[in-house]
């Protein structure tokens, strides 16, 4: 169960964070942009191609210390194949680092377009009869908007391939209560969403009691954070909003079990554009991730206490 | 405004219908497949290959009859890059055709993540300087789940680009009620969203009092797209869910004003696999997805009263 694997990782290393690589043009160190520019003209395949090797040395830098990264398609998608290209890339290069890959691509469609997401990102396509696989993401992020009808062939991937998701419940944007604060029958939609993400993770449910169907919860919205965890005691929470965004580490402690399980939390700039804060500008831009990296582990970490687990992949001990 | 000219398009062709360029493997004809195989092997590249030929022979075959076209991404983004690229061959082959464009995306994500993608669908990106267009729509499908501040880098876009949105209200699958039909107030949730979707199109009504920033409705639902209607006089609506979903004409009446204004309804499978339909059986796919397309006209006008309006693009005439 791929929630066990995140769980274990995150203990191993006592650290319940992710790195968000999310690379824009502005965290370009000058040499790397020149270098872009000089293999490739100014065109979306330099991007591309200088996203990646920004994100294989923020990778190389912090591999051995964080368990995951989670790399937001958006920013890719922007510029087009070359992009997509550059996304894959920085999966596979993680996954071959050890790292879990969380998809961020918020996805949400109908039953049937759901199923080819869910078969490019953590399944398998068919091509001309035979199946391969394209994006292959360890966990994505999907949009629940349509219902669930629109989540199942994504849960039956999650079943047949040992992939794993995070529902939107609550996000971290200042907007996001426009829809789901709103109350329906004295319930906020996003308690509502809640409860429904824990339904559909009920027959995914891991050795250390969580679902390998999570949900977001932003880390700017502490309360709610409470409330949901309350509702959804075996929902493991994908936390966007550390750091940068405002969300703070004491605010965090209510997504963590007794055992230090439960959540991870996301930090994109805080970490991969630290060489642009004055405190790590002493530090290249691979360094920079790696002090910022840890100082969000020593943050967090004050308000968790982490139980020693048995990881050894043989064991079928339960350690509940 | 977009909004004018797809509503221009619909008037000269009396056809305010869409075809989803929806290409699935099992749609192509054999001769179709072996080419694609012979060129490429059993590969992405040969599916993605595959969809573009296929697209352009239903587009060639329904360019003069039919004002806009509906690739979702889906089908294509499966197949990774080289998916990607065929996304986007079709928008430009169907643009240079004289066809309006509507990306199927549905995307949604926070304002800094949206700019992304509204930079790159219907906007211009920043590569090292120079600022190009990747997709090149001229309307994309939205998904509003994460609030008002994550439309505005798409209204933004629309605003300088001229391009339009459509804004996931009430979609056309079976669980689309799961959230979307929850009452707040007593209020359903779409409802809600049409509000707001009006409230976002206020600043982009064209000449004929219909936004750019449209709303999907789904076909299934007809007396939803009333209330929706009366709540919404201003947006225009993407309707899927006519035909194969089971969406008729005679319920899709309300949609329209007194001038044959107000909506466009989608039929993929329904067109662009009309061959392997009974009826349609002595032609080949794209004679017909021709013939398919012609009857969905057919089937649509019954029921709707076409003004006729001065199209010239000089004319600052106001037709209200």
């Amino acid at each position: 169960m791929v929630i066990d694997l995140l769980i274990e990782k995150i203990l191993q290393l006592k650290n319940p964070s992710v790195v968000g690589l999310d690379p824009r043009a502005e965290f370009l160190p000058l040499d790397l942009e020149d270098a872009a520019i000089e293999r490739y003209g100014k065109t979306p395949r330099a991007m591309s191609w200088a996203f990646f090797e920004f994100n294989k040395a923020i990778i190389d830098a912090i591999f051995d210390i964080v368990p995951a990264v989670k790399p937001q398609i958006g920013m890719y998608e922007q510029f087009g194949p070359e992009g997509i290209s550059s996304y894959i890339q920085t999966i596979k290069y993680a996954k071959s680092k050890g790292l879990i890959v969380i998809g961020d691509i918020k996805r949400g469609d109908i039953a049937s377009t759901a199923q080819d997401y869910s078969n490019g990102h953590i399944g398998e396509v068919c091509v001309f009869g035979e199946k391969t696989s394209i994006f292959d993401e360890d966990f994505i992020t999907i949009n629940p908007y349509l219902g669930a009808d629109s989540i199942i062939p994504f849960l039956e991937n999650c079943d047949e391939y040992g992939r794993g998701l995070f529902v939107l419940a609550k996000t971290s944007n200042k907007g996001s209560g426009d829809l789901q604060d709103l109350l329906v029958d004295g319930r906020p939609i996003y308690e509502i969403m809640g409860a429904n993400i824990a339904r559909w993770g009920e027959g995914l449910i891991g050795k250390y009691g969580y679902s390998s169907v999570g949900a977001v919860v932003g880390a700017t919205y502490p309360s709610q954070i409470e409330a949901l965890r309350k509702i959804a005691p075996n929902t493991f929470f994908l936390v966007p909003g550390y750091g940068a965004q405002g969300g703070k580490a004491e605010d965090l402690a209510t997504c963590f079990d007794s055992r230090g399980m439960g959540g991870i939390v996301n930090s994109s700039r805080g970490i991969i554009a630290a060489y642009q804060n004055e405190k790590y500008s002493h530090l290249n831009y691979a360094q920079a991730a790696r002090a910022a990296a840890l100082d969000m582990r020593d943050d967090l970490a004050k308000y968790i206490n982490f139980a020693d687990i048995d990881v050894n992949p043989d064991s079928e001990e339960d350690v509940l």
